[in-house]
């Protein structure tokens, strides 16, 4: 590859693949992986479906781009980072809500992307795989947080498990409707969720709800 | 419409028209939406595409056929019924749970249509309102687990918000990764949920996680 004594090119080049990365991201933002085309990214772009092409041959090009700068995204996102235990667990679930545009559009994105996951074998080994990394970051912080004191006993697994439940669901929920669940709803729903976690009754089956 | 005198042609259409619902689910379950062609519907039957237009003139057509379908199937399924109160509140939530191929087929469909329903400002208030109605029915249980006494005080609509979220995320996380997720586990993380929910300082915030 050439890349000596160009730089103005070069420059050039890696500006219009920031600018399809920002079209493509738009339509998914707005009309989901299935309103993701290749003439849809051409209008956003203001370009035509032939220099597409060029970046794109094929649809499944397409989605695998838009799945690899969805991951990216997602990777390169700022967090919030205010402590250890239940501190940083809290922080780890408030990064995953819709509490910013930017973060609505992102978890309307991932949203819309589970259903093509879900139909395409390798995409769901590989949703599953990044689905129970994050349960075991958030099982650390579980760990951590009762070694504090601050969470009592319990398998932090199953208790990383219930908390990514709790927050994708409110993803969900937050995003159909989000004029009923507003960031401070969100945040108060979470903290709500967990303060249950914090009461020392909470493993063993003494209070169980099996009817 | 000439109906009179032909009922073994209107058996066989009706009989035809179940036959059309169910290659119609069969595509959705194995592909979602996404997949929801024709052509794949036509290949389920083991029919042409031609016949299927006869049923489906546009995409369009066959995309609000298959969420009525998908709609009508949840509530005409089965449901637990075992009790009041809290009891009931568990059965309106397993209710949710992909604990049998057919619910882990319908949620994966329910999964599937989130994509479409987000692009679309109709099918998403719609779907906003099924999850509102959803809520309420769930609040109002909540507020007969309080007077019997089984749930400490505390706004039932917020918890009826936190009780579907958590049902709602656990559906993702078992339909990716269901070895990981198999049905005893789903009831068992209902349960802890379900139980942490019963302990008496949940109202109020003396033991909030706010950091």
């Amino acid at each position: 590859m050439y890349r000596g004594g160009m730089p103005r090119t070069k420059g050039d080049h890696e500006a219009r693949r920031r600018d399809v990365s920002e079209a493509v991201w738009q339509v998914m933002a707005a009309r989901g992986f299935a309103g993701l085309t290749l003439r849809a990214v051409a209008a956003e772009l203001g370009a035509t479906t032939g220099l597409l092409t060029h970046y794109f041959p094929t649809k499944r090009a397409l989605v695998e781009y838009a799945l690899d700068l969805l991951e990216q995204r997602t990777l390169s996102r700022p967090r919030r980072d205010s402590g250890k235990g239940l501190a940083a667990l809290r922080d780890g679930l408030l990064d995953i809500l819709p509490l910013t545009p930017e973060a609505a559009d992102s978890n309307r994105i991932w949203v819309s992307s589970w259903d093509a996951a879900l139909s395409d074998p390798d995409l769901s080994t590989g949703y599953a795989h990044k689905y129970a990394v994050s349960r075991d970051r958030l099982s650390e912080q579980v760990a951590a947080a009762q070694e504090l004191g601050e969470l009592p006993p319990g398998d932090p697994a199953e208790i990383a498990a219930g908390a990514q439940s709790f927050v994708l669901g409110l993803v969900v929920q937050a995003l159909f409707a989000p004029a009923a669940f507003p960031p401070q709803r969100q945040v108060q729903l979470l903290d709500d969720y967990l303060a249950t976690l914090t009461a020392p009754d909470r493993s063993g089956n003494r209070r169980s709800a099996r009817s």
